[in-house]
């Protein structure tokens, strides 16, 4: 491991160092406008949902490291306590990246990135109409981190209004990933999307209390073939097959040709066992997954 | 657009819809302990960088939604302030969902996951031997958001110490998105993987003044062809090609060919161009999409 004291490191490389570890973060769109009017639109990666009741996102503009200065949005929400946080898929993101610009304070940063304006229902800042999520929100709090550049300032918000395009959405009314196709930051000039080939479910263990990986046989849980991934989703199950399962299973043609086989090597008769069950974990079939790693030769 | 008031729906589908926004989520895995030494390891999505100096992350254990009750990690930064919070790649993933599992609070989830415990260098929760990146932290606030089911906790940490797996830097010291392979939440039961065909570069901005959309001449802008990301990247130059430029493009054996094709057809001559620059933008090649673009009949 590579271990140091962040207070060892200058700012810039600690700041880089931290984005590339720090990852993926999703990416808030935020319009915001001064007391004059002026609006602002900006992207920032220092930013998530934090609370559902009431509904908080939080997302921070940090002071510039090479000279402490503040960005437009704190300023504007300094002055209007009001943002429209948007969520962008990949489709928007160059315009995006084009908006967080230093521009002038009296640019506009809608018609320089092409976006549209639109009035938003509650709060001033106008929302952009290309976004497929548009989160009107009132600010709560403002908590500065520091003084120094790189310093963040937590922009605390309530959401207040929600548009969502119907075109993202599933058949339960939620956004369906593989429609929004989001995008977030990583380090250095990094961003990734979400696509098909990256999505995976693990269903969530809320309601049930697996026998844990501590659980596991120890010629299993020290097993060559099988991975943390492969023991995690073993140690997920509340109860292991019944004896009968099990001796029923080794009644099938598999496991008697199996143990015709492999009867004077039983360092093969376990590989093999090992490598089937591990096949099967990864097509989610963890009963079966447990019925042929408790097979006796 | 699907337009609502957050208030009008029930906290739990509330925070479902927001959840699948609010994407992707990066997961912060928390190691922590109350006063009697007990170990608490649960992921939190509720989570991101806020701050580079002082350096700054911040995630959120929330009320449960069925019943208000804190979780174990909330109760032990109150005891303990100190967490170390761990990066996970894809090959801990099922381990870390695992360690999500409610367990009493006398059951060490480092044991349920299978995962290892070594003690850390200034804090008392251990940090997680497999995780590539582990922070240990001081808890320097703890701000709640609510008191009802659903209310987050902004548990707001510095990051005093760093521990990287040399094995995911890239040569510049900075993680390797590539090596790293982080996961990270998305709506309902889906979770994402960063692969290398979900990523990609846009250079930042930071130093240049791009002319922006609203300057592209409107026959480009409003173009059929040219999709919002392709006129992001031609507004991100900061100066188009002289007319010497394009003078001596127009005498190229393509540009010449095209001319002589299509000099009755002043539709199809721009569909042309706009492909060709199109395709040239997605290879990078702006200047040249420019060149393309600029041709007069």
């Amino acid at each position: 491991m590579k271990t140091f004291y962040p207070k060892d490191l200058p700012t810039p490389n600690l700041q880089a160092i931290l984005q590339s570890v720090i990852v993926p973060r999703p990416i808030a769109f935020a319009s915001t406008v001064d007391k004059a009017g002026n609006v602002n639109l900006s992207p920032f990666s220092f930013f998530n949902l934090f609370s559902a009741n009431p509904p908080v996102l939080v997302f921070s503009p940090s002071r510039r490291v090479r000279d402490k200065s503040t960005k437009h949005t704190l300023e504007n929400v300094l002055e209007v306590p009001e943002v429209v946080v948007h969520i962008v898929g990949y489709d928007l993101v160059e315009q995006m990246s084009l908006a967080s610009t230093e521009y002038p304070k009296e640019v506009n940063e809608f018609e320089k990135a092409g976006l549209t304006a639109v009035k938003s229902d509650l709060v001033a800042p106008p929302r952009v109409k290309e976004a497929p999520v548009a989160l009107e929100c009132k600010v709560l709090e403002i908590k500065s981190l520091g003084e120094e550049g790189g310093a963040g300032n937590l922009v605390i918000c309530e959401i207040i209004r929600v548009h969502i395009d119907e075109k993202i959405l599933d058949e339960n009314g939620m956004a369906d990933p593989h429609k929004l196709e989001p995008v977030a930051r990583l380090g250095g000039s990094w961003y990734s999307k979400v696509i098909p080939e990256s999505l995976f479910q693990i269903p969530k263990p809320l309601t049930t209390l697996g026998i844990g990986v501590d659980q596991i046989p120890s010629e299993i849980r020290n097993s060559p073939v099988l991975t943390g991934n492969n023991l995690g989703r073993l140690g997920n199950v509340e109860i292991l097959p019944s004896e009968e399962e099990i001796s029923a299973f080794s009644q099938t043609g598999e496991i008697v040709d199996m143990r015709i086989r492999f009867q004077n090597d039983q360092d093969s008769w376990i590989d093999h066992l090992h490598r089937w069950a591990k096949e099967e974990l990864e097509k989610g079939n963890i009963d079966l997954a447990w019925k042929i790693l408790l097979q006796k030769p």
